[in-house]
């Protein structure tokens, strides 16, 4: 490790790389904070060179290296490996270009998601993905994790909105994925690095795509007794062929713990609320927006109030924005779980949950997006109760199982990571991870880019001698929560 | 091979296995006939258990397979073997699910295109790709070649509609790539599979998304002086922010054909006429068509027609439509390339492409899909003319230079199969390269999977014995005319 550390100073501008065991504790963890790995080395790189050097040090070396954007990620993605390098871009932040004639930019993997909309809004674009992390993470990030948010509904995934990447692969290629043409020949890889949680590469280009503002934006609420009542509303306004920018559901614990903390005023006594945000030219969402409130209104909703102007329209929002963090005001802790069901089996999977909470006195919170039946049930717990935090780990954990038991999947938006290595083995055959497997033995044949995350078993790279790919150490051992 | 051949009438039904010479001639070409190869074995599945032990067989035996669906395509990507099997999915022809509610269906790869649309038309919806083989063309070869289509403006490639594939890979392992949620964790080797040109395995099951029919569809025919004309009114309808389903160009030459060939009306010394296609919310087809035809108007239109009915909509297609045909009655020969550039070159690639033309004497007919410049320009011959063919040939080749030079590529819908093999590493570095070609062993390290097509140099599959990826031995030999 000595030696790879003089090889990284060698190659990296002062103060670009850290070994200080009390700076490198910033870096234990992500967003998920029950997993805390002290990484070995932590480096800065400015440029795409610099990471390309940095990858070449570590395959000479066969250390694992991890990426790592802002750190926001809720899976354990970039939770370092204790033997290892984590490459922190942080200090890649720059927009290289803005081509408005093509509707195209090209960031470095550092840049907030967020200043790439701020860089082309006078000019009346945006960049689409809206996690809601959106102000601090990086498109990086976003690209590792396949970022979603409350408008993907209508404008897809990060996947959807990334034209081409330049990655740095395990053994310092520098590659091109995707590409300013809209279909190019050969594999599209493009969508298969998008998503794969820093397995196959550090990326160290993005092509973004931008959208153009939309000329009108329409956003109402509306309380309904129940989730049901809400949820067959969705489905109305689903089949009518009116496709959303977005509709958020909550519950009634949700809205309880959002109107404690930021007194959004929802509607009183509600079981549910939906928050429906129409977008386009202004004539289609004039038009459509009647239909929306229509369904609704016949679906039980007992208010439906609409947004006037931007400020009314930011209250909405409000309460749905703040629901996570409000949770933690009613609750000591709680576990976010991302689960995917078909939208069709909505209502069965909220009463089996329902009935999951009443049956156990977990109590659970509903905030998710009901367009795309992205559920993210949050489970609530004190940690200080005796055996209350496996209790709510079981819990979840049942969640998850109700996902993949309604054909739907274990991750929406957040990811595998760390986190849910456990379940893969649930959601695919032997063969289906094999293939996978064999993929990213093609991109990394040593197994050190990023290595113990997404896959569930060790397994070897064909004859290549050295690490095995497949779960983390600490995971293995059942120890990532005690340090 | 008479092993293997016995092998396979063991597991196939009667008339599943033709071997007799004649008929085996029925499949030495696709829609590219310079290419023709006559198979050793042509088998005709009816299961997804079929193909997979007719794989098992090709394995064991070292056999190379091809898969084809109809056989329509323009590159040679279903160009036999001469010593493999050809694998034809003409008895798998099932819609195996309808699922109106998520919006999707399952259906077999020999179903035809437009028997899905079919299918679920009474109900309001369709299948979106829409090549213009598409009456005829399978939707296992569209996820192939990944089609597109007029309307892929608007609505995207075969990729944006396929939700899940079943595939069968070289070793005979049955594999599921993506499935009914949208977002699954792992890598997401669907958007890798789609377009690998048969490269990567069989497919036995497609999930493919429907999509609402649309409430409205406004379609218009304008006259311009030139394509620089049209040309720009395509940037200016664009950059209003209005995704047009469909904008179709075409150039005086081509008009000249179609108008010979039937009658279609098109205004009278136009230069170049658009096709431009609205569709949507009736609301807001009404608000842009108006927008649309005042940029084509102050971008030079002389003549805008508007379709007021079906009737007349069809007849404004129909030029368009029987374009490629029209060119065959004033020309013996003509090679169809098909390239991209991004849409903001298009005048400059159009005028380079009059002036070489002009000074090789050759005729070009551009007809094209103008919204994502993809070009597909129609280059005329005489083969009974000695040297015409070559000329041709170079002419072709040389538009095909512009594009990359451009930043383009060189295929935008046909895809590189055998005949674009050698443009592969004017577009790739040798590291873009060598990741594909790792992606490829990774699926099939024996070689034995549509061997030849797409990739360039052969390469081994790291220490795994046998045959070689890379080109295609006709190719490579420079005899693929010759057959």
């Amino acid at each position: 490790m000595d030696r790879a550390v003089h090889r990284l100073n060698q190659v990296l501008p002062a103060n670009a790389v850290i070994t200080d065991p009390q700076q490198l504790r910033t870096y234990e963890c992500d967003g998920l904070a029950s997993y805390r790995v002290t990484p070995a080395v932590v480096v800065l790189p400015e440029t795409a060179e610099q990471v390309q050097e940095i990858v070449r040090i570590c395959a000479e070396h066969e250390l694992p290296f991890v990426a790592r954007g802002s750190g926001t990620g809720l899976s354990g993605g970039a939770l370092p490996s204790s033997d290892g390098v984590l490459i922190v871009t942080a200090r890649m932040r720059r927009i290289l270009e803005i081509d408005l004639a093509n509707e195209r930019a090209v960031v470095e993997p550092g840049v907030i998601n967020l200043d790439v909309t701020k860089a082309v809004a006078a000019d009346g674009y945006y960049f689409a993905p809206d996690p809601s992390s959106q102000q601090v993470c990086s498109v990086g990030g976003n690209v590792a994790e396949n970022s979603g948010g409350a408008h993907c509904l209508k404008y897809g995934f990060t996947t959807h909105h990334i034209l081409g990447l330049e990655v740095v692969t395990a053994d310092g290629e520098v590659v091109e994925l995707g590409g300013p043409a809209r279909e190019a020949p050969g594999y599209d890889l493009l969508g298969a690095f998008i998503g794969s949680e820093g397995t196959l590469g550090v990326v160290t280009k993005i092509t973004v795509r931008l959208m153009r503002k939309p000329e009108s934006v329409q956003t109402l609420l509306a309380g309904f007794p129940s989730t049901d009542d809400a949820g067959a509303a969705v489905s109305a306004i689903i089949a009518s062929g009116v496709t959303p920018a977005a509709i958020e559901m909550m519950d009634a614990l949700s809205i309880e713990a959002a109107e404690q903390a930021v007194q959004c005023g929802y509607p009183d006594g509600a079981g549910a609320v939906l928050v429906v945000e129409l977008d386009g030219p202004e004539a289609e969402v004039a038009h459509t927006f009647t239909e929306v409130e229509r369904h609704c209104r016949e679906h039980g909703a007992f208010e439906v109030r609409v947004a006037a102007d931007e400020t009314e329209r930011a209250n909405i929002w409000k309460g749905r924005k703040s629901a996570f963090a409000a949770v933690g005001r009613i609750s000591p802790d709680y576990i976010v779980q991302d689960g995917v069901i078909p939208r069709t089996a909505l209502s069965e999977v909220l009463s089996r949950i329902a009935q999951l909470s009443a049956e156990t006195g977990v109590r659970v919170a509903n905030v998710f997006h009901a367009g795309d039946g992205n559920l993210h049930p949050l489970v609530l717990f004190d940690g200080s109760q005796p055996g209350a935090t496996e209790q709510a780990e079981a819990v979840s954990g049942r969640i998850m199982e109700l996902c993949l038991e309604h054909g739907g999947s274990i991750t929406g938006e957040h990811g595998v990571g760390a986190d849910k290595v456990k379940y893969m083995g649930r959601m695919f055959t032997e063969d289906d991870l094999d293939t996978m497997q064999r993929v990213r033995c093609a991109f990394d044949p040593a197994g050190i880019c990023n290595p113990g995350k997404v896959f569930p078993t060790p397994r070897l790279c064909g004859e290549v001698p050295g690490r095995r790919h497949g779960v983390h150490p600490l995971v293995e051992a059942g120890l990532a929560d005690q340090f």
